[in-house]
């Protein structure tokens, strides 16, 4: 019995199917190559440890035996003809070993210690919209930690101001087990590190995905509405706009938060896809902060302070500023701006041959909801609309898919350059890198929102360019 | 410096706060135990592995060294003067080691091997709807493989009707690759096995949610729709009616599909959650059937047959049909009815002390989606309707909330009797047992839909009782 596969008819190198149902085939036919997107080639991703590249689109070794049907005739595959795994009787599940090359990864040599780095998502490997807890983004000032939750303290108090009165009636101090009684809401939300993509201002092409945006991750959170425990502490909101939260690691992270924003959605969460946080990402407690960049998702957060001015902070004086062409510096640009990647085809991949693929990306804005998602394989002279999948949510990732067939001939051989543009629910459109540089310059770290482009290259690799 | 904790001043174990920041709470006062909600007492899960409650809610140890300030004057607490953990430089995380009771648990003696078990997901203890990979509970009939996706194959034909015509124009065999390279959606439901809440038929009081309806589970699943790939072999959709789906693992589990409805939202699925398939769960790949018992969602996806008539399939005739009073079988009662939980408090936990709880739990419906979720404190004499968290997707789970005081003297020292019940967009209303027994009987396993009840015993304790 013949096997189509790769878009060809191949001698299986054993039985694959039943003769009663190779009966089917036969009678029936089978596709011939007409159909491109079944044809010999899937996206293989750059198997090497600094492209970071997950290895499941990657397969490309043969067949191994995979019959079905009588065992008395045909060479069944073990996990047809045996007993399997027991369920956990009590345990916690893992990935696939064959998923192993599938890893968040640090970008060696990007700092000078491991507890002050970061390690990126592997974007151009997942789905959908939610970062599985295992794979989520890390990024430390000192390392983290696994605190007992059991001694964990949040402390909730009010600055005085200029003339000395209170801003807060009171200061409360919380365990764990105070705050996980109190009334609390489940929201999902992307976080993005102000410095993701920050490696592109000077031109310098990352090669994957994966390390150009994966300071990118997205969850469900829940916790209690940070409202709620500034109203239990009496806030007098015509004064308190601003509130310091700290973290209890040793950087001790301070961040100046805004309270005229932060009122309507900020959540102080313990909870992250479904489970506790993990210790990576705050555990036990986090506050969380939508739209705004990650330091200010304070971990660990042990402290939230009331004042009526900002806090200016080492971590908003010294980093986490713009700096302008004229050498001054923007501080206070908290919130991440409308933006989109495409996270396949990306840079490092490989397509293996011509024919039609999915083009697959993440759009955000930390201002609302996205409300549509260009695509263009020509650099930007050309646009089409993708498909959102739904929900589409307020500052979420929003993921967007359109289908495309690759033909190296087309546009008299020019390769194709892939991009992604998108437009939020205030009307503001991704700018091209010649409108954002226009404005910012090239001397920044953060807040890099421009349109990222993907070149394919006549034998199908995938790499980083710049188009301004 | 005295700490205010589980509602009432205490001379700390250790220095907590700095002086500038006991200053503070000097001068601005600290509540007093007028607040019932910051009194003294929380969840406590049971702990023994039966109850399989999780240990998160239920810290009951002294607080530890948990000092922030001056290190020349406290006692700092390790993690807030040291140097932490490296970010992973390839790597999967793993929850807190604080969060080790967190467990999918099987069932002991529930089958006679764990290969044909479950494994529950600890709904007491998961916030939102989205299940972490590693939580999703476990069904298997001949326990689970970890199948390698290079040789795993889908073959999608159509079988002839009673006059020898065929209903595809083709058959198609894919590889991963080549699904991979379809269209894909991705997509959240909720996935519950139709013996969910079996026991509870024959009054059997399972004593903690996770094993009374801890067959179920919420994922975003990403694949290629259903009906793309019965286009593509050309099925004639006025005849074939029906579709067997066929596993690869040892039980060949086959069910048929009713495509009337399938052919809206059911998809071929290799993503769970933003990353591949669990092994547990499926992987390389599974059906995804909205709405319908878990055991339709063929893991190990290898064959898909269009037909048009029903196939009659093992777990059709003998398995998943539900025995009516008169000792008639219902069969192909597919669909998952509207249905809710409390899942805290619920059975097996303890609430230490009076006073304000939030009452969360889950609602979802096979028909479409969540409109309402009422509470009772009463068993089912007065309701209040729940808050629902957003989204509120179709045949997804909804999480609903309701702050609760709890007070034993109330209503002449009754216990409470908490219940909730669910009412989805068709206007379908969760029933009570006395209603779906009038239809049903007890002599049942499957599709018991019915309102559960927590009863809260004087002494905090929460227990499951049966309600008419």
């Amino acid at each position: 019995m013949d096997v189509f596969s790769n878009g060809q008819l191949k001698k299986a190198p054993e039985a694959f199917i039943s003769p009663a149902l190779s009966q089917d085939i036969i009678k029936n036919g089978i596709d011939d190559t007409r159909r491109g997107f079944l044809r010999q080639s899937f996206l293989a991703a750059a198997g090497t440890a600094l492209a970071g590249a997950s290895g499941h689109a990657a397969a490309q070794t043969k067949p191994t035996a995979a019959a079905l049907g009588d065992p008395a005739i045909l060479n069944l595959p073990e996990h047809s003809k045996t007993l399997g795994m027991p369920v956990a009787s009590d345990g916690y599940g893992s990935p696939s070993k064959h998923e192993k090359n599938l890893q968040r990864r640090e970008s060696p040599g990007l700092t000078r210690v491991g507890a002050a780095s970061v390690s990126f998502a592997p974007l151009q490997a997942l789905f959908g919209i939610i970062t599985p807890n295992g794979l989520h983004f890390e990024r430390h000032h000192q390392g983290w930690f696994d605190i007992d939750p059991a001694g964990h303290r949040l402390m909730v108090h009010g600055d005085t101001d200029s003339k000395g009165a209170a801003l807060a009636k009171k200061s409360l101090i919380f365990t764990m087990d105070d705050l996980m009684r109190l009334p609390s809401v489940s929201k999902m939300h992307f976080i993005e590190c102000g410095a993701n993509t920050g490696m592109e201002w000077g031109n310098v092409a990352v090669p994957t995905v994966q390390y150009t945006h994966g300071m990118l991750s997205c969850c469900e959170y829940t916790g209690v509405p940070l409202k709620l425990l500034l109203d239990m502490i009496g806030v007098d909101y015509k004064r308190g706009k601003y509130m310091l939260a700290e973290g209890a690691d040793g950087s001790s992270m301070t961040r100046t938060i805004n309270l005229d924003s932060a009122l309507n959605d900020t959540i102080v969460a313990w909870g992250m896809n479904g489970e506790m946080l993990r210790p990576e990402n705050g555990y036990p407690l986090r506050l969380v902060v939508p739209g705004v960049q990650g330091v200010s998702w304070v971990k660990y957060l042990r402290r939230l302070k009331v004042s009526d001015k900002p806090f200016d902070t080492k971590d908003e004086v010294i980093h986490y500023v713009d700096m302008m062409p004229d050498g001054v510096s923007r501080q206070y640009t908290s919130i991440q701006e409308c933006k989109s990647v495409i996270t396949s085809p990306s840079g490092g991949q490989q397509l293996l041959a011509a024919g039609h693929y999915t083009i697959t990306g993440l759009a955000w804005s930390g201002r609302g909801a996205i409300k549509a998602v260009d695509v263009s394989v020509d650099g930007g002279i050309t646009w089409q609309r993708a498909r959102l999948e739904t929900p589409v949510l307020d500052k979420c990732l929003t993921r967007f898919n359109l289908p495309w067939v690759w033909d190296p001939a087309a546009n008299n051989g020019k390769p194709p350059l892939l991009q992604s543009r998108a437009i939020d629910t205030t009307g503001y459109v991704q700018p091209k890198y010649g409108q954002l540089r226009a404005v910012r310059g090239t001397r920044s770290i953060y807040h890099n929102n421009a349109i990222q482009t993907w070149r394919i290259n006549v034998n199908g690799e995938v790499e980083n360019v710049h188009v301004a």
